[in-house]
């Protein structure tokens, strides 16, 4: 029995959006099971007669923006307990929708890095030209500054993410740089490129520009947590903008309206396609435990789909994987 | 009368593409006249009869991937040219579509920095969801590494090219970071917010995430060049993606093709509004003269509208404007 400890808390939506997700997981998995912290006369109610679902109750809520002291300070919060959990392997995976801040800080304190990780990496998988892949992309966001040594542990860790959860059985991996050349880029991804060039990493490619990441051929883009989340952001963001304009160009006039009928199908295989909320969320890579954020506006669907990679990341054992590789390096 | 120096070739298409947008821009402005560097065998019948273009002869061609070095040695090359004339005087400014390395190289040590400029920056105006508004990035890719000094001087010029060229009267800055609040971002990041904020930097509002930048509320965004590029590559190559997503939905059967026909015209209005190619292309903010860098693969539009940008940065008298401002503080 698999048994996740899930953040009820502090997320856009609020936890009756969780319990849904919570609620189908149980129903439609019969080896898994939940610990749900937060407010206990919201969740009790919710999760009444549910055998594999426990609630326990916390009485504080980590907020967005929250600072790493002050996340422990709040140690009856929803977040810190349902990490916690984790750390006292009660459970084998935490969930959270809340503060990304948060939970990158607290996961990091209270579940430490596994030995020879310089530092954890937050994960998110990008939907790409080709539908049935996904572009891996690390660090998104855990860290503001990296060495080359830290994009050379996220590569590998991004490959072991790529082959486990993704079924890419030989991935290609790509420093992400402002040109594709060797010795393009800032100090350390000119460092990383030579460092994997040397070790002979497995499928490493060389530099891929920004323009390139989802065009369905580069399955692990390893990158510095700042650089990252602009990557992530600005493909959000254009992409956001695309939507808005498609859906005014179908608004226009009676013609274009008619027009999104006769094509609707089309497009709801492109939404499909671009939907990013099928990867539920960002997996923080390099702690010691499962640990998956969904987006903070998770809906019950992204919200499912964040605890199904934190399930399969425990299946496939992922964490002792990544404590293995790193160990024999 | 206003002399542009054009470098004819090393761009995508070929000097004749460019070749179209001269004869049209002459043809339409009697006020502008122009010196086109190239090989004169395949220039001067493109422009036989023209009164007010010049053709010089170059025997040289500055490939796409150049380094600094091989640019001083090329001096006999339509690039290398074009910059001199701007450099000597003989024109007020030079647009070119050929290697954007070689272009900044070349202006940078030609032209040399305005005083006071400690960095010169690539700027370009990114499309946003206002069809009438453009975001105005810089650095997007002249520099690996900035300073907080350099981001405050990219706020200067950026804030300068919005008021000048796209008629913004009173733009709104912001500093590119992965998160809003004060503090956010890595160190230069954070030195520029704390500079701005100190110095009441007119229309200074914070950090922006990448995420928001095209909200066409956005007015100048100042980033280092790494960052910069990954925020114009990734725009670029998320839009390229719905856009082939796009044609795919709409090509999927009979009922998506007449669905089409139908709603084209909305979507026409929404390419026009995503069409880079209207602002023509990148602009090397900083030196002393007006540098203009269109796509290497710019069509005859796209380039008509990079000479444009560079006769309205002459007419404006930008760089005079750029220099006494930062002469004043």
């Amino acid at each position: 029995m698999i048994k996740l400890a899930v953040d009820m808390m502090g997320s856009d939506k609020g936890p009756e959006t969780l319990a849904q997700s919570v609620l189908k997981y149980v129903k439609e998995h019969r080896d898994v099971s939940f610990t749900c912290f937060g407010d206990e006369k919201i969740l009790s109610p919710l999760f009444a007669g549910q055998e594999r679902v426990e609630v326990v109750n916390t009485t504080e809520i980590i907020p967005m923006e929250v600072k790493p002291l002050d996340f422990l300070r709040k140690r009856d919060s929803s977040m810190y307990k349902a990490i916690q959990a984790v750390q006292e392997e009660q459970c084998q995976g935490v969930v959270s929708a809340g503060s990304t801040g948060g939970f990158i800080s607290g996961a990091t304190i209270l579940l430490r890095n596994i030995e020879g990780v310089t530092r954890a990496g937050l994960c998110a998988a990008f939907p790409t030209a080709d539908k049935k892949k996904a572009a891996v992309i690390l660090d998104v966001g855990a860290n503001n500054v990296n060495t080359g040594a830290d994009l050379v542990c996220f590569a590998k860790m991004g490959s072991i993410y790529a082959r486990e959860i993704l079924h890419v059985e030989h991935p290609q991996v790509y420093t992400l740089s402002n040109g594709v050349e060797e010795g393009k880029g800032t100090d350390e991804v000119v460092d990383a490129y030579h460092q994997m060039k040397e070790m002979n990493f497995p499928g490493f490619m060389g530099n891929s520009e920004a323009r390139e990441v989802l065009d369905g051929k580069h399955d692990v883009i390893v990158t510095t947590g700042f650089a990252g989340n602009i990557l992530l952001k600005s493909t959000e963001g254009t992409a956001g903008l695309m939507n808005s304009l498609i859906k005014k160009a179908f608004t226009k006039n009676l013609f274009t309206k008619i027009g999104y009928l006769l094509s609707k199908k089309g497009f709801q295989e492109m939404k499909e396609n671009m939907n990013y909320k099928k990867y539920g969320g960002a997996i923080l890579m390099g702690v010691n435990g499962v640990a998956v954020k969904g987006h903070g506006n998770s809906d019950s669907y992204a919200f499912y789909n964040a605890i199904d990679v934190a399930v399969r990341m425990v299946k496939s054992d992922i964490v002792e994987k990544i404590r293995s590789t790193l160990k024999n390096d």
